[in-house]
């Protein structure tokens, strides 16, 4: 027996729509070893959920029989095995028993639920987030807290404490590459590199949109005729647009806040630089807490609660 | 000679994007002959614009050398003949006195100029749209007015008398099309119908709209989540993103006038109902005056500006 097998605790998994991402963790809490593939849920659900994982678990020699706690999309209705959601308000300490177990396997392999929010007026939904906001909420302490976790879907969740009062997702991420490809503003757009935080347009866009968000479709169309009529560079273009629809976001979660709430920002890689940026553009700074990190402490909290580890 | 011929007096031509409409005009001021084709900007730009204006007189048996007043896209810099811009404010008298020449005709063949909003803030152009104002104007008579006129780049006209004092284009109709086709809520549209004016999911999304406009990417993932967990059908689910999109314009719009300022509607078609439905949910009413009319009366105005007609 190898010292990896000795040490192994659990498998800890974040199973995304693109993305996978294994931890086998060790009996101390520390990662042993790791794994990071394209093979998400979209992936998966042609190949096989179980295959997937299967591989990823020889690939780091796991020993037989050892419990997997997975979180994110491989729990969706198209995913693996569903598992459900947690209506909100929601304590994020009853994620974990509401776990949903993978039947006819050996190991005890299992599946974190989403939250929803069954708002008739703003129904909306999560997965994989709500174990980042498990793993986050400790390093945040009491009272009420603004989470902003970005992305292609961002979401923003009104923590009370460990409770999640409840959430909006903006879809941000998505908005941009659809608008960006599919309409008129590609032209003005070009080839543009990536945006910096510090881009004069991008601030000038988020501190507008926070001022008066009922602008945003005419802003956005304000990138062409920049283009058109003011010599907008194909930089300050893409700037725009992602300043536009970020800080249509900020806009939107502040609403629903009181005022000076604190804020924290759930972000790995170079969104992080990008949110800071329109945050302090719109009159805000953050905890910035690492997403990754996040989701791993999640997944520990998880498996402590389900096997005691 | 026919009676065609003895009766014409100009030409009048509205060059879309990927429209054209030609009128043979009588000097009594009624239409004699009438043409539409899908022969637009992008069409022309590539079989020729003399020669699709040819065609059309041919078809008409329009008198050789009469003269031709063209607005629209066939003046933009990928038209006929850049047509430039007036720059706002813009009194609509002056627009026709702007026209550009259509050089190496022997016929006195004209295009009217676009309006431009040289706004560091908020860039705008608009180019056709000027010659509907120019035609519904007097119909508004004096003082204040909001002009709104829906479409691909929605155009909402702040009017004072017979001079606009500015504009914004909101991008609704590219926006709707992008994110009806090119986003995750493709799934929960699906097949779904033309949407009726009258769907309660529709008039509830523009009402939110007007009252809390930041939340809008936020309503428009609602559209996934409300078909996820709260069983909205393809035809709710579209009714919501058109209700949304329209709803924010209408926020946007309001935004820079004083309330009460009267509202007209510049349209044509189904376009019109589905505009008015959504104003009403917005506690507001509007004129409504034809855009088809309008056009045709802006280009008369020009003519007997411009000849004497």
């Amino acid at each position: 027996m190898t010292d990896t097998a000795r040490e192994a605790a659990y498998v800890a998994v974040d199973w995304g729509t693109s993305s996978f991402r294994l931890w086998l963790i060790g009996r101390d809490g520390n990662v042993v070893a790791e794994r990071r593939s394209g093979e998400g849920m979209t992936t998966a659900a042609r190949t096989g959920f179980a295959a997937v994982l299967e591989s990823h678990l020889a690939a780091v020699a796991a020993p037989a029989g050892l419990p997997v706690l997975i979180c994110g999309m491989a729990g969706a209705k198209q995913g693996w095995v569903e598992a459900g959601y947690l209506d909100t308000p929601a304590a994020l300490a009853d994620i974990p028993a509401a776990a949903v177990r993978v039947p006819g396997s050996k190991a005890d392999i299992r599946i974190l639920p989403g939250l929803a929010q069954r708002d008739a007026a703003a129904p909306d939904v999560m997965r994989g987030e709500e174990t980042q906001l498990l793993g986050a909420a400790s390093a945040l302490g009491g009272g009420d807290h603004l989470v902003c976790m970005p992305g292609t879907h961002s979401k923003w969740v009104r923590l009370s404490g460990s409770r999640v009062a409840g959430f909006s997702t903006f879809m941000t991420g998505e908005l941009f590459e659809a608008i960006a490809r599919h309409t008129i503003l590609s032209h003005s757009i070009a080839d543009a590199g990536a945006i910096s935080g510090d881009n004069a347009a991008f601030r000038a866009a988020v501190a507008r949109m926070v001022e008066n968000p009922a602008l945003a479709t005419s802003q956005l169309f304000s990138v062409r005729a920049g283009a058109l009529i003011a010599g907008l560079s194909p930089e300050d273009a893409k700037a725009r647009l992602s300043g536009t629809l970020i800080g249509l976001e900020i806009a939107g979660a502040l609403s629903l806040v009181a005022e000076g709430t604190p804020v924290a920002l759930v972000v790995s890689g170079g969104l992080g630089a990008l949110y800071k940026e329109a945050l302090s553009a719109a009159g805000l700074s953050a905890t910035v807490i690492d997403a990754d990190t996040a989701v791993r402490n999640g997944l520990a909290a998880g498996a402590r609660a389900l096997w005691s580890l």
